[in-house]
C-alpha cells in the first residue's frame, strides 16, 4: 500500500479484487483452502484496518473497511466472506473484558499480520474447556469454521467443565491437536474455507482468554452481543457485493456477446427493451438494498461508540434495523443473481462462464440463518415494541 | 412555530400531520378542494421554509424540509403531495435567469406567505403567450394542474406565439381570466387539488416572466433542468410517506383489533407467526426504499449547490440515480399498500376504516409517467452508459 | 331462457353479464342492496339449475353452472358473489341426513324459485336453538351473511340449548323476528348484500330442519363438510373471473383510450413492448390459476358423486387441492387487479372509469379466510401427509 | 413392459424414473452423453410410443406420452429433455407432405427402436445441401442439437443450393460425414446432449426428403409448423416436471433430515410455520403451471386431430395458448428451484445433496427462448388479436 490515506488503502483493496477476478472461475471450481489468497491479502497490506493505530494497526472505522472491501466481494464472494470474517472475528475480541489481553492481541495481531477465522456455529455442541496450568485446554469440533483453515487465530467460545461458566478465548490456528478437516465442497462460497476444525485438548493460555462471554445467554451484555450483530450486518454487504457482481457481470457480457433476439426489432442486445427494463429492475433493488445496508453501518458504528453504556433498548433496536437490511438483501441477491441468465440468454449457460457462481454464492450466504425469522424480528418490533431475544443469530 | 431551529419546524409539521390525521378519511370521502388544509399550512409557517433567509424565508435546505413533511405525507397524502409540490413550484423558479425578477418573486412569496401550484402537465398542448405591453397574456388549458386551484402563483411555462421561444413564467392563480375547473374526483390523492385549469388572456407582467425555459427542449441547461429530476424525487418520497403510513395504521389496528386466526394457536393476533412474517418483509422493503430515496436526496442537494456549473454528464447520473429510487419506491408502495389488508383482515374492508385510501393514493400516484421507462433509464445506463434524453419526465 | 340445454343457460348467463356490465360502477357506487339484481336473476331462470329434475329444476352439474356464471362474475363480482353463493346455499342442504325434508325444500325452491342465502360465519356465536312444538326457535346475530338479505330463504346451523346438539336449518328470509341491518358499505363485494342479520326467537318448522350438522366438529362426517369445501371452491371462481374482468376491462381501455408514452416509439399503445409484457404476464398467471381451478372443480365433482361413500383421506385430499387453487387464485387476482393501472395510466385513475372496483372486490373476497393458512395447509399435506382438520374453513 | 395398456407404458417409465433417480446426481457431475440412459429407455420400450400401431408401434397418445414421461422429468429432466426431444423429432416427420416416405420411416423406426434427435437451431445458418442422385449432400453445423450425439436418426432441414428451397429431412446419426463435437458442458441439462455436430457432404437419400418444410417461413403453413409449438409445449412440461422434482426431493429431506429452528418453538421441522407457508405456495404456484400445461396440451392435440385442415387461426391461437403456459411455467421452476433451499437449510448446501441441479436444469432449460418474447405474444393477442408471426419459436 502506498500512502496510509483511505484512498491507497481502496486503492490496495480494489487491485487484489481484480487480480481475483482474473481467475475467480477457475478457482471456485478448484475449491481448494484459499491459503494464496489469504496471503494477498496480508501482502496487499488489508489485514490490520480495524486495529487501532495506537497498537500498530491502520485505525480505520467499519465503514471505510467495508466500502473498500466490497470491489473484493463482488469479484470474489468467497474471499469477500473470509476477509470480512477476519475484520469480524479480530475486533470482536474488543468486546470483552480483559482489555489488557485484548490490547496484547491486537498488538500482536498488527505486528505479524494474523488473519483471523472463527469456530462458533451456535448449533453445534458447545467446546470443552478445562482448566490447565495459567489457562486451559479446549477440546471439541465446530461446522461451517469460516476461514478456520486458513487463520494464524481463532476465535471461539467454551464452556469451563468445571464451573459451567462460558468463556470467549482465543485458539491458535496452527497448535497442536487442531485439525482441519478441508471439508468444505458445497454448492457456493467455496474458497471460503468454511469446513469444519477439531480441537483436541489444545492448550489456550490466560494470554488467549478474553473473560466471561457477554455475547449471548446469562452474562449477556448489550456491547458485547454486538459481534451477533456485526455478523448479521456483514452478512448483509455479501449480499449486496454478490448482486453487483452478478449485474456488473452481466452486463458486461450483454454489452459484448449478446445477440439481439430475431423479434426485438434492434440492432443490439443493449437497445432491447426487455434487456433495459429487467436490468433497470435489478438494479434499482439492489441499489435499495445497498442504501438501506449503509444506513445501519453508520447506526451499528454508533452503537460501538457507545461501548459499554450501550443500553439494551439500543442494542435491540440496532438488531431490528439491521434485520431490515438483512431481509432486503437477501430478497435482492436470490432474485438478481438468478434473473441476470435472462439478461446473458441461452448461449451463457456454458460452465465455461461461470455466471452461476454468483447464485451459488447468494443461496448459500442467504442460508446463514433464515431470513424469515429475521423478517420476523422487524414485525415484532413493528406491530408490538418487541426487540429480539438477544441470542446467537439476533 | 416557537423557535427557528430544525426541531421547530418538525414539530409544526408534526402538529399539522396530526390534525390531518384525525379526520382523512372523512375529508377523502368528501373530496373537497383543500382551501382548508392550505390555510392551516399557511398557519403552521411551513410555507416559505425553501425561501432564502436573506429574502424572508426561513432558508431551509431540502432535506430538513422533506424530513418534516414525511409526517404529513403519511398522514394524507394528497396534503403531503400539494405541499411538496408547493415547494416544488416555489423553489424551482430560482433555476432560471433572471436573478432580479427571482428574488423579489421569492421576497414576496415570504412576506405574502404564498402557496403556488403548478400548471405545466407536458402531455397537455402548450400555453400560448402573446406578447402584452411589458409583459404577455397567456391562454390555454393544463390537466393535473396540482395544487393550481388552491395557489396564490402558478408556475408554468409558455410558447410565444410571434417566436415560439419557450418562457418559464409565473402566473397569479386568482387573476381574471384564470378559470379552476374543480374537477378532480379520482381514484387517489383526492386532496391534491389536481384538477384542471383554464387561461383565457391572462396578464403575465414582466415582473412573473423567468426567462427562456431551460428545463428541456432547445434551450435545455442541466442546472434549470433539475426542477424535472426534483419532481421525481419528491415522487420517491411521497411513494415511501404513502407505505410508512399504510404501514403505521394497519399495525396499530392489529394491536388493537384483530383477533389471532382460529388455527393460529396463538392469543394474540400480534403473535400470529405470519402476520409477524408479512410485516417484517413490508417494512424491510419500504426501509430499503427510503434509504435509497434518502442517499438520492443528498446526491440532487449536491447537484443543486453545482448550480449553474452543473454538467450535463453529473446531471444525468443524478437522472439515473433518481430513476432507481423511483423503480424501488414504486414497487414498495404499491406492494405494501394492497398487501397490508393481509394484516387487518376481512373485518378492516368495512368502509370506516378508509385502509384502502393508502392503496388508492399509491396506485395514483405511481402512475404519474410509466415507471417501467425509468426501470429502461436505470438499464440503459447500466448497460451502455447512457444518460437520458433530458425531458419533461426525465 | 329458450331451449333447456347449456347453451340455453349459459346464453341467460350472458345476457345477465351484459346487462350487469352496463351499469356497474353505477350501481357499486350506490351500495344498494341487490333486490333488482336477484329478481333479473330469476326472471333469466338462473335459480334452480342445480335442482334435480326429478324434483322440478334444471339438474345441472355444478361445472355447467360455474362455467355459465363467470361472465357474471367478469362484469359484476358482487353479483356473481350472491348468486354463487345463492348455488351453495340452496345445494348444500342435500348433505344433510333427512332426504325427505330436503326433497321438499328443493321442490319448493324451483317451484317458487327461491332466492337463497347464508347466515353461517363460523366466527360469531352460534345461533341458539329453542325447542318450539314440531321445531325450533332460533335466536342470534351474524355478521357477514351473504346474500341474506335478498333471500327468501337462508341456510344456516344452531346449538340447540337444551342438548348441545348442532342442527343445520333453513329460515325464511322474510319470516318474523328476522332483522336484516343493511349494514354492509364495505371496501368490495359492494352489492353481495353481506351485512348481518338478526333472528328473534324466528320459527323454524320441522319441514326446515336437515338433522345433525355433520359439516364440522364432533358429528363431522365426510360428505356433508363438503359444503366447505364448495365455498372455498367458488371463493377461487371469483378470484379467476374478476381477473378476468379486470383483463378484459383494462385491454379494452388500452385498444380505445391510450395514447402511447412519448419515449416509447410506437404510434399505438397497443404496440408499448411493456403493454404486451405486462398483459402477457398479467394474462398468463389468470390463465394458471383459471387451469388449476377448474381441474379442482372436476375433482370437486367426483368427491360429491361418492355421496355418503366419501371417505376422511378423499376428502381430505380434495380440501388440499382446493387450498392449492385457493393460493394460486389469490396471488393472480390480487397481482391482476392492481397491475392492470399500469397498462391503462393516470388518466385511468378518474373514478368515472371505476376500474378500481375489481382492486377493491378482489382485495375484500380474498379475505374471506386468511390464505396463508391455506398455503400451510398445502404444505403440511406435501411434507407430511397431513390433510387439514375439518373446520369450517378447511 | 408387460402388457400393451396405458399402466403397463407408465409402469414401464416409473420404472426407469427410478433407475434415473438412484444415481442422478452423479451422473449429473460426470457430464458424459447419455449413451446408456437411452439405451435404457429403448429396453424399458418407450422409444416407440407414439409410432400409429398400424406401422408397428405403440400408437399412443401425446397426453398418454407425457403423462408417462413425467416421473422421468422429475427423476432427471435432462433424460426427460432427450426422451421428449425423441418423441418431437421422430413425431414431426409426419407434418410434412411426403406420407410414403413418412410411413417408410416410422415403419423402420418402430422396427429398429431407433432413438431420434434433431439440429435444428434456428439462429445458426441454414445447413446446405447439395443435389445427389436421388437425394443430396448436407454440409454446415448446429448448436444445441439435442440428442443428436446418442441418435440413430436427427431431423433437420436444409436449403438447397441450387434452388433456395428449405427441406425437411432426415439424417442418419452414425452416417459417414457426422460429427459429434461432445461440447456440451452447461450449467444444467447436462446430459440432455445438447452439443454441436456437424455435417460434411453426409448422405441423405430420398427415402429421406420428407418434402419442402412448411413449418414456418415461405412455404407455411399451419399443420407442419404444429411442430414448433410442439416444442414450446414440451418445455412447458420440462418446466412443470423439473419443478415438481424440487419440491418431491427438498420435502424428503425436511422430513427426514433438516433440524427445526432454535426460535421455532416446535419439535419438528415439518411443523414450522414458515416451512409449511413456503412449500404450500411453491406446490399451489407449481400446481397452477400443470393445470395449464395440462389444458393447452389437450388443446395442442386437438389442433392436431385437425390435420391439413387446421386454420391458421387455429394454429394462432393454440399458439397463444401455449405461451401462457410457457411464461406461467417458466416463472413456477425459476422462483420453486432457488426458493426450496429455504426449506432445506445451510447444511443441504453441501454438493453431495445436489439439489441445485434442478436450479441449474430450470435456469438453463427456460432459456431455449426469452420467455418475455412470449409474454409479448400473449399481450398482443389479449390488446389487438394479433396471433404471433409463425417463426421457429412462435
Amino acid at each position: 500500500m502506498t500512502g496510509s490515506g483511505v484512498e491507497a488503502f481502496q486503492g490496495a483493496a480494489r487491485k487484489v479484487a481484480e487480480a481475483l477476478a482474473a481467475d475467480a472461475v477457475v478457482r471456485d471450481e478448484a475449491n481448494r483452502a484459499p491459503f494464496a489468497e489469504v496471503s494477498a491479502l496480508r501482502d496487499a497490506g488489508l489485514l490490520d484496518a480495524l486495529v487501532p493505530s495506537g497498537l500498530g494497526g491502520q485505525g480505520r472505522s467499519w465503514s471505510d473497511v467495508l466500502s473498500a472491501v466490497r470491489p473484493i466481494i463482488r469479484a470474489d464472494a468467497s474471499i469477500g466472506h473470509v476477509l470480512t470474517y477476519h475484520y469480524l472475528n479480530s475486533w470482536r475480541i474488543r468486546l470483552n473484558s480483559r482489555p489488557g489481553v485484548i490490547d496484547e492481541l491486537e498488538r500482536a495481531s498488527a505486528a505479524n499480520r494474523w488473519f483471523w477465522g472463527g469456530a462458533g456455529n451456535p448449533r453445534d455442541a458447545a467446546l470443552d474447556l478445562v482448566p490447565d496450568g495459567d489457562g486451559f485446554r479446549v477440546t471439541g469440533r465446530k461446522f461451517f469454521a469460516t476461514g478456520a483453515q486458513v487463520a494464524d487465530r481463532i476465535t471461539a467460545s467454551g464452556t469451563r467443565v468445571d464451573t459451567g461458566e462460558k468463556l470467549a478465548i482465543v485458539i491458535d490456528g496452527r497448535a497442536e491437536g487442531v485439525t482441519h478437516h478441508d471439508d468444505w465442497d458445497n454448492l457456493g462460497q467455496r474458497l471460503s474455507a468454511s469446513g469444519s476444525v477439531s480441537f483436541d485438548a489444545v492448550r489456550v493460555p490466560d494470554a488467549q482468554v478474553l473473560g466471561t462471554s457477554g455475547q449471548a445467554g446469562a452474562a449477556f451484555q448489550p456491547y458485547p452481543s454486538l459481534s451477533i450483530l456485526f455478523f448479521q450486518l456483514v452478512l448483509a454487504h455479501l449480499h449486496v457485493g454478490i448482486a453487483e457482481g452478478a449485474l456488473a457481470t452481466a452486463s458486461e457480457y450483454v454489452r459484448t456477446k449478446v445477440r439481439p433476439w430475431a423479434t426485438s426489432g434492434v440492432e443490439l442486445a443493449t437497445e432491447d427493451p426487455y434487456l433495459l427494463e429487467i436490468t433497470g429492475e435489478l438494479v434499482s433493488q439492489t441499489a435499495a438494498a445497498d442504501a438501506l445496508t449503509w444506513r445501519v453501518t453508520r447506526q451499528a458504528e454508533g452503537a460501538v461508540a457507545r461501548g459499554w453504556d450501550l443500553t439494551e433498548a439500543e442494542r435491540g433496536e440496532l438488531a431490528v434495523d439491521i434485520a431490515t437490511a438483512k431481509v432486503a438483501s437477501t430478497r435482492a441477491v436470490n432474485e438478481v443473481t438468478s434473473k441476470v441468465f435472462e439478461l446473458t440468454g441461452a448461449r451463457a449457460t456454458t460452465r465455461a462462464t461461470g455466471f452461476d457462481r454468483f447464485w451459488r454464492n447468494a443461496r448459500t450466504i442467504t442460508l446463514h440463518d433464515p431470513v424469515v425469522y429475521k423478517a420476523r424480528e422487524v414485525g415484532a418490533y413493528t406491530l408490538s415494541g418487541a426487540t429480539p431475544t438477544p441470542s446467537n443469530y439476533s
